[in-house]
């Protein structure tokens, strides 16, 4: 199968973005910290927007930078786009092609704003209107469904924030991204074993915090892009200032948890899921703790560094999806209803 | 009940916020325009984030604002905030506790930034970190899930944007606001009968775009609070991007769409639901040809401008939670799981 194979594309896809696109990033990191922005302003849609929100806590955390979200239909439909200055305009798009997100680059750049296109496409409408273009070097991606363009434009991130940062220790770390990758895949079997259990799920939650939000994203729109299941993603926050309530016995809660600063947190929102609202959880983790609370664990690499979890914890949370859509019956390759690029305005 | 009748005291309090606050909020627009912010920088969580989703919208649209959506997270676990210099920082809380939302603004306040709380406590720890307090003047609310201080955060959202841009013809459209309310709630006995026809639904989608992306959100969440039903809120254009896929023949499909700006977009989409994909759809509008498309059509007043459709058209999606509620059998006063007032960190 196609998206099974792109999946396991992932720890090459990922070494070579590293291997040939250093030098490049270390340009654009440069050419940004020169002009010197005062918050990015970010547009995206699906998956891309998930790897936005994985830049949102990582600009954010690493290199100072507030992240304000485009709202599109401000540029398009409303024909009232905000003053931006000093603002660095970042458009994410796998084929750079949906209208809204070109608008918001375009009009960035005419209000005078440094631009930077991430995308698969370096020839797309968008790169066109980029004042530079990260091209995330995944290959013809053929699946519906993306997996290894999200991982792509998480290592892009990422490379660009420690260009930023200028730390060496974390290009150290980013340069064992394709084996942690790989470690990560060697649990297909397993998983395609305990995805049996969910055959009949119809819903389900999924939790992550801080870095790891966009991986809550991420494995929500997988499963409902794949399964059909009514995935909703939360922060584990956010989760409590009222959804929580839908929570009854045996309701599945998928979470993200790696070890890291949001640990405590979370384990705190897992305890209590499990123990007082007997809810069901599936968590990907490198804690014992954590794995401990789950009635199915997946375990992820032990080393891998807080900041960069979301680019390994994603990788069996996709495997999850693949093997839940064949256990249910549908067809991973093309799902019903949606096309591979969608363009919206 | 007290969920119901603070649903009905909503025009009395959006009247009196009209007629006592105006003032207060033009001197406290006179100071933002003197410090000229270049975005706003927002912290909200449950109710109070998605009036923050209205801010978002409004103040972009209306006072060219570019909006960065706070994460918490980096002022608490991570200690880690962004650089945020020339900007308005702005906490919206019912109860102005959650001390996540404390942190930003206190954060915000250190880094030289005017702040602005939007609370209904003003002697809160929120309120205690302002340059500015908007009161919201809603007084108590008993009830857990939140429906007067949701309309006047968004009361308090729409008359600063008002104060701001200084266009008196927007003064004359907020006077008006009270009486639409009133109209909104002429429906509540026709609601209580609809609802009947969800008792057993366990799922749902509620789609708005534009400024009721606001709404949607919003409604989602009560129905989650209340009725334990997992409704999922998104914009339209969101949802073409994957999620849609989920919709098969009967899948019920809430949506708000009034008349403006973002119609006809939101109209492509619902006649894609219904004639492709024979979604079931519940719709909110002050159009003949949305409601038409409608299994369910709740009308909104006729003349309500686009800018202010939030605050009428979520008064019929509180009323119809509320309704299902009781149809499902479930206590509309004290939600399983969930508390009044919730602290996050």
């Amino acid at each position: 199968m196609t998206l099974h194979s792109e999946i396991h594309e992932q720890p090459t896809r990922l070494a070579n973005l590293f291997s040939t696109q250093r030098k490049k990033i270390e340009t654009i990191a440069q050419a940004i910290r020169t002009s010197d922005p005062q918050f990015v302003f970010l547009a995206a849609r699906g998956t891309s927007d998930n790897a936005g929100r994985y830049a949102n806590y990582l600009w954010g955390a690493k290199n100072s930078l507030p992240i304000a979200l485009a709202t599109p239909s401000l540029f398009t439909y409303y024909q009232q786009p905000p003053k931006i200055q000093n603002a660095l305009v970042v458009g994410i798009s796998q084929s750079g092609q949906s209208p809204d997100i070109v608008s918001v680059l375009e009009n960035g750049k005419k209000q005078g704003n440094l631009t930077l296109a991430i995308t698969n496409e370096p020839n797309s409408p968008l790169a066109k209107n980029a004042d530079f273009i990260l091209d995330i070097q995944a290959g013809d991606e053929k699946a519906v469904a993306a997996t290894k363009t999200y991982t792509s434009q998480l290592m892009t991130i990422a490379m660009l924030s420690a260009a930023l940062s200028g730390e060496k220790a974390r290009w150290d770390e980013l340069a064992q991204i394709a084996e942690w990758a790989d470690t990560a895949l060697e649990q297909d079997q397993k998983i395609a074993q305990v995805a049996q259990r969910y055959r009949y799920m119809q819903q389900c939650v999924v939790l992550g915090r801080g870095y790891n939000y966009a991986t809550a994203f991420e494995w929500a729109l997988k499963l409902k892009e794949l399964t059909y299941v009514a995935a909703e993603p939360y922060s584990s926050a956010d989760f409590k200032h009222g959804p929580v309530a839908i929570v009854e016995s045996g309701f599945p809660v998928f979470a993200i948890s790696p070890k890291g600063k949001v640990f405590d947190s979370m384990q705190d929102t897992l305890k209590h899921l499990k123990n007082d609202l007997r809810a069901e959880l599936v968590v990907i983790s490198n804690s014992l703790a954590a794995l401990e609370l789950a009635e199915i664990s997946i375990p992820i690499p032990e080393n891998v560094p807080e900041w960069l979890t979301p680019l390994i914890s994603i990788i069996p949370a996709q495997l999850f999806a693949y093997h839940l859509t064949l256990a249910k019956g549908y067809n991973s390759e093309e799902p019903r209803t949606i096309q591979k690029v969608t363009e919206t305005r």
